[in-house]
């Protein structure tokens, strides 16, 4: 049994901002993740597509961790009556206060296949495992001497990433390294009327645009019904044949067994970010059931808040509720094109593009990280080479949810 | 079925200097490897122990062979006398010349447990389980707040390099991550009477004292005759408990079926580095049966030879025996520390230091990877922090051969 006092479940933006906080205040508390690192997720498709690699995104979390100790354990339930938390083994770990980000996982949708056949982008491993899958349908396109088809279900920011880094990678790779194969596509499928939904509609069409001036096929209004060996099913019972499925679409909340949720999986709180009927729980980020999209800043802001109402309770103060504070929105599309909305303006190209390098720089933890995925963007800026192009081990990564 | 010709069997030094000597010449080949990446071996144990990340230390094969073609097969056996490759999955492969450059691999050396209990180092994936399980001993430790051991069996290149790196990883994390852990130690078990065999004694009495200085506790004579959970067993009878033990000792030569071998797995050859009653094969490097110690000048030296008489051959020229030019050797201990033979010179620290991470980097293939570990090198040179310490997936790595 382990000492009681603040505990943290999860290390990702809101769960570290939450320990920062407490680091700061000088209040000791106790971080628990199943992993041992931070992972800078925005970035995670760079390594799924060959241009990062995987440890330059992912930041040990014990060094960062100032008052706070570091549990590497799996969490498997709360117990909020009798305050404690539920450690696989069988371990409990009493709390006085808890702090949960547990962030969000990869979701089907209810799409019959996609958990069996489609490539999902959420841990390192899901991403190492897609560029493995990448290579390997490259090297059996080579072996075939045919074509190859790759397709990305959704729209939204992280789906025009990963089709224009798809095609940039083809692109090079083919030239370069396979040229028995007999030509590659990236297919991009979106549901809805227009790609990247959040975004003003001048922006959409800009991101249309230039990915099919990349040569991505963009097919808008195509629902996925199904995703089967070797492809997808359309609502209109077109099959499309593909050599990877890459599933860019639904996540849910990923709570902990033991809490109220909302169909979405998401924790209900309070606007001071409080678990109703449990003022000593406090639910951060993808897991949070306010409502807010599931970006980092609004994790950053919720766990800071979180951590703030914490040391506020502690002190006998009253909380205070959660306003966004919203800095605006970008999305990648390739080398010198990307969309941004900040403020009240609007950009694309270049100037998108280099703001969204130094946003995601500066925003990266650790000097050595910054410095390794610098040199990287500038290797592949000077090269158009995507670095990272070694298979791991031999054997054929399996699809589907990690 | 594919046209015939030359084939390179293994990516490695031994044949990707074949690949180069043909293609200089001109001549088309067809390379296979089960891995799409050639290796740089000499520095496989910095990814095993957090100082480089993989894929710094790997090329990807296609990009460097000029006239050859690729392909990504697992070679299960060679028909000598119909001249075909057996691949696996029932295809055969033709060939009219064939070099064979199949390396090594790990040898149990017939003491029991070791497969089972003890992690090797030879691929990339070797170096990653190593340090998955280095890093979870030590949240392990950290948790049980007890000490931690490590056990590195073999005083050769490999044995001493693992260890030096493995005390100065310790010193960091313990310091840094892991104030919990009650302290670390590494023990290096060699079972002659002295560490680095092939080196002068002068140098191995040097080796052993920098080791010792950096916190190794080396113990010689020591035999292991049995390695089990948890520990190994010295013919004394005495059993070392340890948190992970590594196996450097013992190789063999890693021949495809159908071939004769010596009893170290290896293919004799004659002088010419032809298989004897079959000058249309040769052999290479660690599966070369000359007797040659298995380091990279010496299939460098082999693969380019043997395509130099392979091409010869056709030209309907005498072919060339095999001279090995000896250009030294170097062994690295920790941070300033190294010894180094170069011809009639012996010397250590500092001097032969610098002269191992010169040699070494200019020998690494590709702009990027050198730029990647010099990069790395000089950060951790600068902070004496072993950068790559991020645990990837949850599971725990299992030990043994890959």
């Amino acid at each position: 049994m382990r000492e009681t006092g603040i505990v943290i479940v999860g290390g990702g933006f809101g769960g570290l901002a939450a320990a920062k906080a407490l680091d700061r205040a000088g209040v000791p508390y106790l971080l628990v993740d199943a992993r041992n690192h931070h992972l800078f997720q925005p970035l995670l498709y760079q390594v799924a597509t060959g241009y990062l690699e995987a440890p330059a995104i992912a930041h040990p979390l014990r060094p960062l961790l100032g008052r706070g100790r570091f549990l590497l354990a799996r969490v498997e339930g709360v117990d909020l009556k009798g305050r404690r938390l539920l450690l696989e083994g069988g371990e409990a770990l009493p709390y006085t206060h808890l702090i949960l980000a547990t962030g969000s996982r990869p979701h089907d949708l209810g799409v019959p296949g996609v958990g069996r056949h489609a490539f999902f982008l959420k841990g390192l491993e899901d991403a190492q495992r897609i560029r493995q899958r990448l290579l390997l349908a490259l090297e059996g396109a080579a072996r075939g001497e045919r074509p190859l088809r790759l397709l990305v279900v959704g729209g939204g920011p992280t789906g025009v990433e990963l089709a224009g880094a798809l095609a940039e990678f083809l692109r090079y790779a083919l030239r370069r390294d396979f040229p028995e194969v007999g030509g590659a596509e990236v297919l991009l499928l979106e549901a809805g009327e227009r790609l990247l939904p959040s975004f003003r509609p001048a922006l959409s069409a800009y991101a249309k645009r230039a990915l099919e001036g990349m040569g991505v096929r963009v097919v808008l209004g195509a629902q996925v019904v199904g995703v089967e060996e070797g492809g997808a099913r359309l609502r209109e019972g077109a099959f499309l044949p593909a050599d990877l499925v890459l599933w860019a679409v639904g996540v849910r909340g990923n709570p902990l067994p033991g809490l109220p949720t909302d169909p979405r999986g998401r924790v209900p709180t309070d606007p001071f970010l409080r678990l109703p009927g449990h003022p000593e729980v406090y639910a951060v980020g993808d897991v949070n059931g306010l409502g807010l999209p599931g970006l980092a800043p609004v994790a950053l802001q919720q766990g800071r808040l979180a951590a703030e109402n914490l040391l506020r309770a502690l002190r006998g103060q009253e909380p205070i509720p959660f306003r966004y504070r919203d800095r605006g929105q970008l999305a990648v599309i390739g080398r010198n094109k990307a969309v941004a909305e900040i403020g009240g303006l609007a950009f694309t190209g270049f100037p998108a593009w280099a703001l969204w390098a130094f946003v995601h720089i500066r925003e990266l933890i650790g000097f050595r990280n910054r410095l390794l995925v610098l040199l990287n963007w500038g290797y592949t800026y000077l090269f158009r080479e995507p670095g990272v192009r070694v298979l791991l081990g031999e054997g054929l990564p399996r699809p589907g949810l990690s």
